[in-house]
Order: C-alpha cells, then sequence, then structure tokens
C-alpha cells in the first residue's frame, strides 16, 4: 500500500517530538498504573484492573507499529509487540480475548453492552493488529483477532440463537470495515455491517440488556445483591458523573435512539458518534449504500453547520461527554474532547475518499491544526482531554472541571494514544491517490509515490505552514504523464494563487479542488501561494455565546489571547470593528512562530462600584494573539479565543 | 413589641396570597412526604426521614406564628402548634430535640457537627418558639426551646470538659441572639457569642471531627463498617454533589477557615456565610464590639462591590451552593440560590440597626423585588431555588440543571418556608423607629405606632409601588411633636423630591435618608416622588459575563426579556448606545402591570455557516421586557437579563 512520508518542515519536527517524547511518556504512564502488568495478573495491592486499558494499549501499540512501518526500530517494535503477545497470552480457547473478563468474570461476558466497552476493546486491538500486519504480511496478532472477530460474529447476529446487539461505544464498526478493506475477507464487513444496520432498532437491545440486569441482580442474595447493585449503579453511570437516575434509557446517549441510516443529528456522546459515523461512511462506500451516504451527508451537515467549535472541537457537554443541540457551543464550559477532533477527521477523511469536496479536507484542517495539535503540550509530555475556548481558572475550579493545564496522565486515557496514532498516521491525510490522478488535501511537507500506466510518479510536497502561506509541490515522473493533481483550495483562501513551472495558472474547480490537469514532465513545479492575512472570524448569531465577538484566524491557524501577554480579565477588551493585525516572529514560544498583534481598547471602570447606569471607560491597548495550539505551555492563565469586537 | 402592619396595595395583596395560598401549599408538600409524620414515628414504607425536616417544619411553624400576631386566625394557629406539640414531644430527659437522632441513633448526636445540621435545626426552633413568645407572652415552646438551649451551652464552650466545636451550617447564632433581645437572658449571647468566638480557631474543629469519624470507623467490625463509610462518605458530600474526596478540609465552604472577625471575603456556602454574618453585626451591635463591626462591614463591602448579582442574588457556584471568587457572576450558570437573598436582607437589616446608611435598604430592596419576589410563581403555589439571569432550558438540562420552572417541592425544602417567614415578617423592613424619630426605608403601604414622650404617633405609608414612582406618609400625633423621619433616597434616585403638606421640602442628607425634622401636626402629610424612568444599568467591566451588557430596571424592579414576548436567541438582540424605553400596562401577567418596549435590532445571518467572515445583518425589532420577578410564569422558556447593548 502506498503511504505518504512526512519528509520535513513543521510537522516532520511535531512528528519526530510524537516519537522520541510523546511515545515513551505515555507509555510509562500506562506502565505504571499497571496497565501492562494487569495482562499478567501482576497488578499491584491498591491497584485495581479496568474494562478500558486494553483499549489504551492497543492505540499505543497501533502508534508504534505504524511508526516503525515508516522507520525501522527494532527496540519499538519489540515493546509494541511484547504488549501485544501479553494481551493476546490471555485469548480463551474459544477465541474470546478480553483480560479483564478473563481474569475475574468470564461469565459476566457480553451481558453489558452498553457499558463495559468490551467490543471498544476488540475493536482497537483489531485496529492494532491490521497496523502489525501492514508492517510484517503475516502477523500472529491479526490471526488472534481475527479468531476474536469469528466468535463476535458466532455470538451476534440477526439469527435467533445469537444476540440481537451492538456496542455501547462503538469502534469495532470502523475496525472492521478496515480489515475488510486490508483482507478482502468479507465477514469482517459483514459483521460491521450487521453492528450498524442491527443498532437502534425496536425492542432496543440496551433496554433489554438492562432488564437482564435487574433481573440477575433480584435473584442474588442480598449480601451479593448488594455489591451488584453497586455494580449495577456504577455500570450505569455514563462516564464522568452521569448517575444511574439519569441514564433513564436515553437511548441516544449511545447513538441507539433510531437507526444509524435515518439519524439526522449528531446527538449522544460524540466520540461514540463519530466513530460511527466514520464506520457508516466506510459502509456507504465498500456497500455502495446510497441511503448510507444520504445519513452520512445530513450528519456531517449538522455537525459543521451548528455542532461544532471554531477550533474542529466537538461535544458542548462535558456532563457526558456529549452533544447537546444546535448552536449550544459554550466557551468556557466547552468539552470538545480531543478523541472527537480526531473522530471527526476519521469521518472526513472517510467522506473525501466517497467524494470530492474540499470541505473535508477542510474541516481536517481545522481540527488537526487546532484542536488535535493544541491538545498536546509543547514539550510532547502532557495532554489535554478537553480542550476549552476560552479557560479562567478560578472558574473552572468552581465548576469542577479540569484548569486549563495539561495533564501528563488521565485514569481516563483514550485521548493521548489516540493523539500518538493520528499523528504517526498523519501521512494519511496530506494526499490522496484517485483514478485521475492525485488530490492535495493538506500543505504538508510529505512526499507520495503512484504508479500509474506502470510508470513511477512521486510527488513531493515542501510546505511552510503554518507559518507561511507557501507551499510547492515537486513532480517526478518516469515518463511524461497525462493526469490530474487536484489542489484544495482552502475555504479561507478561494483565491489561492498556483503558478506552474513559474507561470500563474489560472485553474478551474472540481468539487472545491484546483485542478491541473496536464502532461507532466519530470521536474515539473507547482507552486502555491495562499493569503495569510490575519483574518476576522465570526459565528453565526445563533450561537449565543458569541455575539459579537471575533475569531482570529491567519491561515489555517486559530490564535488566542493569553493574560500572560496581555492582563486578567480578557473580556474587557474590545477590538475595533476593522481590526487590523501587525505580525510579529516568536521563536522564544515556538521555532518560527509569528503572533499578532491589534490596536483595542480595554474597558474598565472609574469607581469601584459593582453596578453603576455610567459607561466604562474605553482604554487604548495592544493586545497580544498568539496560536491557539501554543496557548496553556507557560502556566495556568486566562486564555480566550472569541474576543469581543465593535 | 412595635410592629408594622402592611396595610394595602401590592404587597398586601402579595402577602395575602402567600397567607392563603403559598402557606398551605408548602405546608401539603411537607405532610405529603412524611415530615410531620416523622415525628411520631409514623412514616410509611419507603419513606426515610431526614435530618433536615425540622427546620423546614420550624421555617412554616415562626412564619404562622408571625401571620397569627398580625391577625388572629384559630386554625392556622393550631396547626402550627400541634406540629411545635410533635416536635417537642421528642424531647430527651437531658433536654436535647432532634428526632432525626432521637429516633435512631441519639450514641451519634453532636458527633457530625460539619454535616448532619443538628445546631442548624436547633436554631430554626429557636426563632419558631420565639415568635411563638411574642405572640403568647408565655410559651411552652420557648421553655422547652430554652432547656435545649441549656443542653446546648453544657455541651458547648472553652472550657476542656465541654467541646469545642460549632455548626456546619450557621443559625443558631442568630437565633440566640434574637432569643437575648427577647428574652433580656445573658446565656443566649454568650452561646452565641462562643459560636462566633471558637470558630475558625486552629486546631479546626471539624477536621478533629473528621479524623475521630475515620478512627470510629476503623475500629468497627467489616460489615458494620462497609455501612458506616457509605454514610460517611455521605456525610462528607457537602450538598448536592460535592463528593468526600473534595471536601478535602475545605474549612472554608462552612466559613471556618479563620476566625469570623478576620474574615475578609464572603466564602463558602452562601447561606451559611450570610446567616453567620447576620449573628456577627448582632453581636456588634449588642456587645458593641468595633472588632465584630469592622468584619462586618469588611465583609458586606466585598459582598456589594464584587460577589452580589445585580439582582441581589448571591453565590456563583451551583456546586456547593456557594461564593466563588470576586466579579464571578456567570448568569446561565448562577446558583443565587433564595435563601441567600433572604439572608442578605437579613444581614442588611442587621447592619441598618447599627447606622444609618441607606445602602443597606437599598441593598434589601434589591433583593426584595428581584431574587425573592421572583422566586414563587404567581399562583404562589411553586418556587425556585436558583434564580437564574439567563436561562436557555436545553442548556440547563445539558448542565443538569434546574430548567427555569418552580417546582412546587424541592426534596432540599428550606426556600420555600424561608420565603413563608420573611413575607410574612415584610413589616420588619418598611420602617425602624429610632431615638430622633422613624426611619422609612422601604416605600411599602404600612402603618407603624411609635410612642414619644407618651404621645402615641401613627405613620402611615401608602405606596403605588412598584408600579408607579409615588408613596405618602400620613402622621398622626396625639399632640404635636418635634421629630425626625428619616427617608430613604435610593441609590437609584438621588434626586428623589419630597413635598410636605404640598410644599416642597429641600431636604439635607443623613446616610443617604432625607432629613425632615420639624414638629409635626396631626394629618401632616409627607409626598414623595421618585423617578420611575426606566434606566440602564452596567456591570463593572471585570464582570467578564455582562461586558457590553445591560440591565434595565424601573424604580425598584429588574425587568428581563422572555423568548415568548420576543422571539428565541435573546443573545441576538442589541439595544441601541441610547435606548429608549415605552411604558405599556399588562394586567394580563399582573394587577397594574408595566411592561417595557424598546426599539433594537437583531443580529441574523444570511446564510447556515456557522463561522463566516461576513457581518451579521441587523434587522431592526421592537423587544419586550417585563419585570424580572414575574418571568416563567408562562411556561418553559428562554429568559434574559444581561441584554447585549451597542
Amino acid at each position: 500500500m502506498a503511504t505518504t512520508s512526512v519528509t520535513s518542515g513543521f510537522w516532520r519536527d511535531r512528528l519526530d517530538l510524537n516519537r522520541s517524547v510523546s511515545m515513551p511518556a505515555v507509555l510509562k504512564t500506562f506502565e505504571d498504573t499497571g496497565r501492562v502488568r494487569a495482562l499478567t495478573g501482576d497488578l499491584r495491592p491498591g491497584e485495581a484492573p479496568h474494562m478500558f486499558w486494553e483499549s489504551d494499549l492497543a492505540k499505543w501499540i497501533e502508534a508504534a507499529f505504524i511508526e516503525v512501518r515508516q522507520q525501522p526500530d527494532a527496540q519499538l517494535l519489540q515493546t509494541a509487540e511484547e504488549i501485544f503477545d501479553k494481551i493476546i497470552a490471555n485469548q480463551e480457547s474459544d477465541g474470546y480475548l478480553n483480560s479483564y473478563f478473563s481474569a475475574g468474570e468470564l461469565e459476566n461476558r457480553f451481558t453489558n453492552l452498553r457499558v463495559r466497552h468490551e467490543l471498544y476493546c476488540a475493536g482497537h486491538l483489531l485496529e492494532a493488529a491490521l497496523a502489525h500486519a501492514q508492517l510484517k504480511g503475516e502477523s500472529r496478532f491479526l490471526e488472534a483477532m481475527e479468531r476474536y472477530m469469528d466468535f463476535i460474529a458466532a455470538e451476534f447476529g440477526p439469527e435467533p440463537e445469537k444476540r440481537q446487539g451492538y456496542p455501547g461505544h462503538q469502534e469495532i464498526e470502523l475496525a472492521l470495515t478496515k480489515a475488510y478493506e486490508q483482507t478482502g475477507k468479507a465477514k469482517f464487513l459483514e459483521l460491521a455491517h450487521y453492528f450498524i444496520d442491527e443498532r437502534g432498532r425496536d425492542p432496543k437491545y440496551f433496554a433489554l440488556e438492562d432488564d437482564r440486569l435487574e433481573e440477575q441482580i433480584a435473584g442474588l442474595n442480598v449480601d451479593d445483591r448488594r455489591g451488584r447493585y453497586a455494580e449495577h449503579a456504577a455500570a450505569h453511570s455514563d462516564s464522568h458523573g452521569d448517575r444511574r437516575a439519569r441514564w433513564n434509557r436515553d437511548h441516544s446517549y449511545a447513538q441507539a435512539h433510531a437507526r444509524p441510516v435515518d439519524q439526522a443529528t449528531a446527538e449522544g456522546h460524540s466520540v461514540r458518534a463519530l466513530y460511527m459515523y466514520s464506520a457508516m461512511a466506510d459502509l456507504a462506500r465498500l456497500r455502495d449504500d446510497p441511503e448510507m451516504l444520504a445519513a452520512c451527508r445530513t450528519l456531517w451537515r449538522n455537525i459543521v453547520d451548528r455542532r461544532m467549535y471554531v477550533h474542529g472541537g466537538l461535544g458542548s457537554a462535558h456532563i457526558g461527554e456529549r452533544f447537546s443541540f444546535d448552536y449550544d457551543l459554550p466557551n468556557d464550559m466547552a468539552y470538545a474532547e480531543t478523541c472527537a477532533s480526531i473522530a471527526l477527521m476519521f469521518f472526513a477523511e472517510r467522506l473525501s475518499r466517497i467524494e470530492r469536496r474540499s470541505e473535508y479536507a477542510d474541516i481536517i484542517e481545522r481540527a488537526l491544526y487546532n484542536t488535535v495539535l493544541a491538545s498536546t503540550s509543547r514539550d510532547g509530555q502532557a495532554f489535554f482531554y478537553d480542550n476549552y475556548l476560552e479557560c479562567q481558572p478560578e472558574f473552572l475550579r468552581f465548576q469542577r472541571r479540569r484548569r486549563g493545564v495539561r495533564d501528563e496522565y488521565h485514569s481516563c486515557s483514550c485521548c493521548p494514544p489516540n493523539v500518538l496514532r493520528i499523528l504517526a498516521d498523519l501521512g494519511r491525510y496530506i494526499f490522496a491517490e484517485v483514478p485521475a490522478g492525485l488530490e492535495v488535501h493538506q500543505f504538508i511537507s510529505g512526499s507520495r509515490q503512484l504508479v500509474r500506466d506502470g510508470e513511477s510518479i512521486t510527488v513531493t510536497q515542501t510546505s511552510d505552514f503554518p507559518w507561511k502561506g507557501k507551499s510547492r509541490l515537486d513532480v517526478h515522473v518516469s515518463a511524461g504523464q497525462r493526469f490530474t493533481i487536484f489542489v484544495r483550495v482552502p475555504d479561507w483562501d478561494p483565491a489561492m494563487s498556483i503558478r506552474v513551472n513559474g507561470e500563474r495558472y489560472d485553474y478551474s474547480l472540481d468539487g472545491g479542488y484546483a485542478v491541473i490537469d496536464r502532461d507532466w514532465q519530470d521536474g515539473d513545479r507547482v507552486d502555491l501561494a495562499f493569503d495569510f492575512t490575519p483574518r476576522v472570524v465570526r459565528s453565526n448569531p445563533m450561537v449565543r455565546y458569541d455575539v459579537r465577538r471575533a475569531a482570529v484566524f491567519r491561515g489555517p491557524l486559530l490564535y488566542c489571547l493569553e493574560a500572560q501577554d496581555n492582563f486578567d480579565n480578557l473580556n474587557s477588551i474590545v477590538l475595533p470593528d476593522s481590526a487590523t493585525f501587525e505580525e510579529q516572529s516568536d521563536d522564544t514560544l515556538a521555532p518560527g512562530c509569528i503572533v499578532l498583534s491589534a490596536e483595542a481598547v480595554a474597558l474598565t471602570s472609574e469607581d469601584a462600584a459593582l453596578y453603576t447606569t455610567a459607561r466604562p471607560t474605553q482604554k487604548p491597548v495592544t493586545v497580544r494573539f498568539i496560536p491557539y495550539f501554543l496557548w496553556a505551555n507557560r502556566g495556568e492563565n486566562e486564555m480566550l479565543v472569541w474576543v469581543n469586537q465593535a
């Protein structure tokens, strides 16, 4: 399979950090907290295994295999394989594979799909095994996972003797479509389709499951019952604070309120939702299902037109880590989980495989450069789970929220290894080979080889993103060839200019991509130039939080204010109606970093009164914006994305 | 003791509703939920008593006794006395009185003061008993409560053989100062002083108590321990959602972080805080303690200059029902518990007894006409616990908050009976007799008798508040007398005009009160005229939530927008810089009600995009404001106090 290597520049540095610092840092937290020792029953006193732990390891292992495929590293490979060997050593003779259940309560396997994440773990393990097979060809891990998938296929399905169930946390569906594409085995696609097709049908599986659990508990003796009630209550607690009483059979939480094909709005837990939509997009493409594609497009529109933060974050409500409702995008109470933006990239990338529409790569760019990039600290060692658009640390403290400082470890560790693997796999998002030629989705330095009509073609991109609005494509062909390069015209610069071998190229558009259709000769060069003038973006006024506020972008990068560059109470700042920005280099913040300054006013009060009929005083100030992805790298302080504007 | 009767007009109607509808409605919820039956051990299967229940009943009983004192009602008196008789029937032979502990765990009395509210209940029962004694002279209830207070005084004190403790929820302190004033018995004042004086000293009592509880649990056998751990964990949960892990010995939650006399900022649970400050003000006055008075003034300034909502609400953080930090006044996440504004009235009224300063009565007016009045539905049957300044029902749903509809019953029922008793006692806030004469604090129709130099004086106020800015005082004297009437000049109308017997009266000011010092003759008449032109109030720009927003007032009444008078997304409305308001009558909303309309613009978007560099469209609209206290009487809908202003 052709892959893209990320060759140089900003992203190469970021990926090196990912590999050399973040990967070992995350693994260390996993080892320290017992995730690896749990696999061999070596937990220490006081440590308790958790049902999600294998998924955390699986994502780390997957990232390792992807990294090694790009750049061999025997030690990294060995570490990952050793952990995976420990995982598959727990496989039951019937193929079932989950060390948490095998260790303590095998009899309860698949009895609480809504909460207990077995199929979610299975999906991540399958993805990791697929990455291993890509690296090695033959893979004992993929063999083990195929046995597990066969076991799952024997357990779940429409046949009366099987369970008519589906995961509480989707993931396995997109892993199965990937397995089908990689192996060509139809059984994987069939199981993926079954899980999506069954979902949301009446009677609701999770309600039946719940009834069975209640009955089971009722049948226990009193002492056992007490324990099981506690466990059931815990099991009914959706992530982070939802109480049992609140579950109340809210099937939308896990997108089981309607058949996926009939869902029109993004509901419930945002990561579950986007993982499911990603699988739906795969199914639409692989099964050529127009109804499924229509549902994907409808869900996409609902997200990007009504439920997505300006930094590409998803999930407005921290309670339940979930979508809320149209235009509800609170900034200081935002959740915007890192994993949800990663999952948005998954969904967008899959849709872009179906149809050429630049919006998909636009959104990938938005999420990648802002939420995903911001989620990791500058030193690569700490991670955000929630990605606020406004941070007042004291306010967050009283709301019992994380206070705007990245943590090295999260007890629920889904996000850090997800960042590891999507960055390891970043090449996937730059180019796409299509029948007519090659699509250039992202302006990231990278090299892609393709073979057309038996001839080898290499397209190498050298990009100055994100600090400068220039990128260049060099085409190397073994013999002159006619094909098309489709270059995304980003939504933020519809007048993007193209030169081919120094000559201005008047392009036509196809799905938002500039079409460069020509006989390519070895050494041809395409220069792309973008307008990186800082621009002010406004929300639809339906977003009550952002009325009369502006977000500042430069190229793909969102900017923000931090108190330490300015002063406390950033909301007292009002940008003029026509704000102008001055660009300055600041290598102390990050190599090559461009910061912005602007003239504004700060509203202050002459007297101490809390309420007055007098107007506030306007004091001229110069304010300094930094790239959003770099915030919170200099200690806890106030931060603001949506700034008041006259 | 001289009292003021509320004679006619808006408040007479409101008080009649309080007595005829709200009092029986609240009692019914108490009876239905077992609060009365619990006293005689007659709870039904599935019902469990709660340690706060006696305080709920006590406030209802106190309200009943105050009502009966103003207007005899044998049935109401009998109902209240019967409940109180059931309460004191549980008194232990040693004087201890708490049916919750007597019924199940007398051995644990006074072992968990931080959480278990025994002394809080004791305080409310003492207040109810004092109201009975005011009504009847002799009172078996006051005798019983005096026995209980003697028992408490024998348990708590600086002597080594006593407990050096104090309540987790203050209340008893202000009840004790009231008992001292009413009975003249110094022991009550001494105990009140002890509880305040001991508070915050090191080592912290609550930490020692916590250690003892941990030790006690550790000494139990395993099965008992499990139960006690659960109970201890529950006991360590501060109200509504604070988990044990979060208590973490945060002594500021119950204002035990420092000695009260050294406290300078309003911290922790807002009701506990304000009850304590009220007792501190009493102690400052009754013990002539300048240090205590200085602390009260400092705390007052912190509250009114930095931590009070524009409607007089206190407590910004719903988690913990507490104060947060300076200028943190979120509108849609506000807590602003009804009880806290009632307690603010307590504190302000006590300070006004120490010094003539119109700000105290200004704040009473603000809280009374807005938060307190708003807390009850128009029909008198349902109550707010939280008092939002912005309501988006769907947002609140996802934040797990009450959705802006008053409830007929709250399982934690502190607020409804607190409203009952403060309205029953409203006369207290209108006038105050002072050595030089009479202060007029509130512009509420009412009549006050006083005796000076053996001569009877009656001052009767007839007010058109809150709908018209006129009020009139009629003075009846048995013989001509020289004395001063001090009339509050409200902060919102420093040019308030006064006519005496039709002649314009040029007044001087004393502490913000117009001084009318003259030889009063029978039949003298004072006319007060206020500017009720709607006015726009702005927050200090340090309040990040209210920057470039306006709150509209007319006289003492705060106004707000509701969606059903306007349209959804009230934040899209922008008032012009110089907004003008047209007044209209709307008797359908409330008899005599004045609503306001103003020309404004609504921001809308031409396209469906969520983010755009384009400016929104400004659509001219006429918007309609209603009095804040009347919101949420026509079903669930959006509401906004702080409206965008150009």
